[in-house]
């Protein structure tokens, strides 16, 4: 089984630059540590237009699971499920799981809880979805399987996109069979990336499993530039190579630079 | 003119969650400033193909500028521009200025700078682009024009980043007629989300040109929620109309859950 994942975060706040996108990035954590690919992720403004072409561009690119952020309240703008009922061609129509776990939630809330059009439209769902719950708040999640693609919608507060990530998509996505990543981050100061680069290149031929990524920190000015080098591994098997590889590369570091040259220290070995 | 504009940020960093993607935080707020939509940010893995796929979509969505982040450097991963060029069907060639720009660069680093082909690499830009001088890094931007859309090209270093936006981009958005944005921020505090739904409903018939989001904070325990409510105009001429509007969400809050139930409390005006 193939383990590639897409999100779609959904909300006007995003692209105004109100609010930062942590959401998509805890997301992006976990996929990675349950040895998932994210292939992309794409951040739509709360429009029903936008939605549905968002949904269906991904699904003809066939990940294994889409989950979507946000817009899953009771106001008007929140409007996923709209989307994905437009994308999938399936009509919305109340669903009674749903419905009852709203209801249970208002009445830990409210003497006598009325189900007003706005509450009932989180239980609203596109036809053949099933209902999440949500342990910390109102909006249920929703799942949905179209062509291949499992479709989670979770809601966009943080906690209660964490609480419903955790019961229900991380047992769903542990069932497939992934390989667990190992990684190693190097920092190497005194040296500029553009010296770097034809080492990496080196070491990419020597270890094809592994990925290397430099990333510079601060400025290129030749007085103690950083650079953050990322290796982990993209294949399975190739775990034990990682910390060969960055011995590889910090000796002919030494090599081509002098021995003096510059510091070199493994700060982190996950 | 229009003023719509679409980010693709690059990199594997973002979609594994090693790296938040602040970079297109940053350039959304500046948008908006400017008086921009930000329609879509899309983050893609340094991917070949993924980077064309991405910015043929974007071009068949035809916003007036495209910004893509990330993967100029000399690295072998860093692919932005080979991606562009395979997607406008424009060949990489070496540019005449922006070879200038990096050996101008190096030799204020180094007594005797050899052009390496890492070196290089960053000068070679599909043909018909142009050049964006970087003032605190070696790779400098491009920019380039396609049916309509004009792409801009900036590296992945925030400051970087930062530096080539306010020095190229900045004159180039001010250009479009634009109506800058005005907005207010309230704080709502013990009432849940699904009681004011109804009450933004109301105003959003009222106020036509404003644009009203609730974004609940905390979890719907009916022990002080609170709910940020986003007020902004979308159509120019509605400005003065925010701070009415406001009012207008609080006074029938408090009508329908009596004086005492909630503090309002105005917290922001910009």
């Amino acid at each position: 089984m193939e383990s590639t994942a897409e999100i779609i975060s959904i909300g006007n706040e995003l692209l105004i630059g109100h609010t930062l996108d942590t959401n998509s990035h805890w997301i992006a954590k976990q996929l990675t540590k349950l040895g998932w690919t994210l292939e992309r992720v794409t951040q739509l403004r709360d429009s029903l237009d936008s939605i549905k072409s968002g949904v269906r561009e991904s699904l003809k690119r066939h990940p294994s699971v889409l989950v979507t952020i946000g817009g899953l309240g009771p106001t008007h703008d929140d409007m996923t499920l709209a989307g994905i009922s437009r994308a999938l061609n399936k009509p919305l129509r109340i669903d009674k799981e749903a419905l009852q776990l709203v209801k249970d939630h208002y009445r830990r809330l409210e003497r006598r809880p009325k189900l007003t059009r706005y509450r009932t439209k989180m239980a609203t769902l596109p036809k053949g979805s099933v209902p999440l719950p949500n342990p910390v708040g109102t909006a249920p999640g929703v799942k949905t399987r179209e062509s291949g693609t499992t479709i989670f919608s979770l809601p966009g507060v943080p906690s209660e996109m964490k609480a419903i990530f955790k019961s229900s998509l991380i047992p769903y996505m542990q069932s497939f069979h992934t390989t667990r990543p190992r990684e190693m981050e190097v920092k190497i100061t005194g040296i500029i990336e553009s010296a770097l680069a034809p080492i990496l290149d080196q070491a990419r031929k020597i270890y094809p499993k592994l990925y290397f990524k430099s990333h510079p920190r601060g400025r290129e000015t030749g007085i103690r530039p950083l650079i953050l080098l990322h290796i982990y591994n993209i294949e399975p098997g190739a775990e034990q190579g990682i910390a060969e590889a960055a011995a590889y590369v910090l000796q002919e570091l030494a090599r081509n630079e002098g021995d003096g040259a510059q510091k070199n220290r493994v700060s982190r070995n996950a």
